[in-house]
């Protein structure tokens, strides 16, 4: 479940509502891809912008259309009495693991965050992947507060931030991470554009935003990285440079919303207010370069 | 009402609930002193750990408890639709100002964070006051924006971070912020332990931690800065240096929380999970701070 394309797909969402229907188009895409898990209600999937209810929902919709491959969801929250409340709701709803970042307002000491970590795993009875994602929670983990919380029961793997493009420098930081944390505990990179570098590097897992739209594209990098084809894995993510620039120039989230737009998978807005759809001119450019990675990829859109 | 002293009272609640007799009790303190606005649920009010319907009845018991003096709460969420709605509640609770922090899981952009304010106070009948907290929101204003924001309707005030402890600097900074706003908009400073600097460089407004627990002390201060005595109202606030020395390590929250604990005013723990208290070898260097300062302020709790 750890290992391989863990795909995150968005969660339509405007000021009308959740696109229920759009989801569950997002959600048969990765099955019929056949990605390795669902990462229901990642940070690529809005789940800060919606309550426990609206959760609660999309979540049953990702479990009841994912047709047996894993569901994960986030179940980070401000305060540790809501992290229990949504991982009590994500077992019952039948996540088969759960994420959790250390999301905050007032910035947590090191101490705070190992505690909840203990006290949530304490009470769940499923796996939870460790969320490293200083760009959204401004929490920096270090390797060494890692190694404590990956020893606690029901962690299964990290989910850490890019790495460095230097392939020598890449190695180094997972070669350091793992022999810090239990062998049963896998690493995962994400922040797409570094993906191929980190699988080539050692890690397991690739937790992905364009896996969520494009599973395809992504799991063929993963599959040549995981297969020890280094070289393949990275002719084909340096194809995906121009995405990776605008990527890091607007942020992925705002990029894959209006690549779903543009492939005619979900309508237009489909993000939270106060989140800005991509301006015109990088939508623009977006579609072009999405002419190329469309049509390496098998629609399976419901509507055509 | 924004200017002078803006005290921000602690709300003290923990895993079992709100502690709304202490909270009531801190608030007729604020009232006893005659400070000039009450800033219910500002980050030392912990807004960012409750729920909408906890904010309304905390909002409710301030209103209630403030004897005339106006009440000003946070309306800052993640999503621009709660915003809306907790400006709302603000509203009809009869809070006479709002305070607005963009407050993100994705980072904003200047143009999401101008439309935030630009729809909010659309919407608004009470006077705003700007929230400018990179500390906890991460968003960096340029004094351009604030500009911006500052001409929408309805902006009344900025509350700042702290400013350069280098006076000139300090100066500069105020100066070139006044020239680009209106000037019925004041500007606030907060970050206590660069209070006094702040209101000397022309800041007409305070807006403190420390005064929701000693706000006899902090109205001293700030009554000297306004009256042009700047060099007594240095002196005051370097005699608070252990004080700001313990912010600076712990942040204000955690300090003031003990601090409260400490002077018998609320009970312990008084913050939610996952933020613990400060740490034991601080606060019996805090208990010993704390001498000087209680021995300066009447204390006024019901309980005697």
């Amino acid at each position: 479940m750890f290992c391989g394309l863990s795909a995150f797909p968005l969660t339509p969402v405007n000021e009308t509502g959740i696109n229920e229907k759009a989801f569950v188009t997002l959600i048969q895409r990765l099955v019929a891809a056949g990605v390795d898990l669902i990462g229901a209600l990642g940070s690529t999937g809005n789940y800060a912008y919606l309550n426990r209810e609206e959760r609660l929902r999309v979540l049953r919709l990702a479990v009841h259309s994912s047709e047996g491959i894993p569901v994960m969801t986030s179940i980070s929250a401000i305060r540790t009495s809501e992290v229990l409340r949504l991982a009590e709701d994500a077992q019952r709803a039948g996540a088969s693991a759960v994420l959790l970042a250390p999301v905050s307002y007032q910035a947590l000491t090191n101490e705070e965050v190992y505690s909840l970590y203990e006290q949530v795993t304490s009470s769940l009875s499923i796996p939870l992947c460790v969320y490293d994602n200083p760009g959204t929670t401004h929490f920096h983990f270090s390797d060494e507060l890692h190694g404590r919380i990956a020893e606690l029961p029901n962690v299964r793997s990290i989910k850490i931030p890019g790495v460095s493009s230097d392939p020598e420098e890449a190695n180094a930081r997972i070669s350091k991470l793992r022999k810090l944390i239990p062998s049963y505990v896998t690493i995962g990179v994400s922040g797409d554009p570094f993906a191929a570098t980190g699988l080539n590097a050692g890690c397991e897992a690739w937790y992905s935003a364009l896996g969520g739209l494009f599973p395809e594209t992504c799991l063929r990098i993963t599959r040549f990285a995981l297969d020890g084809c280094a070289d393949e894995a990275n002719r084909l993510s340096t194809q995906l440079e121009p995405l990776w620039s605008l990527f890091r120039q607007y942020g992925s989230l705002r990029v894959v919303s209006a690549a779903a737009e543009i492939s005619g998978l979900i309508s237009s807005p489909s993000l939270p207010l106060p989140l800005q759809p991509l301006n015109q001119s990088a939508r623009e450019h977006l579609k072009f370069i999405l002419k190329d990675l469309q049509s390496t990829e098998t629609f399976c859109s419901p509507f055509g």
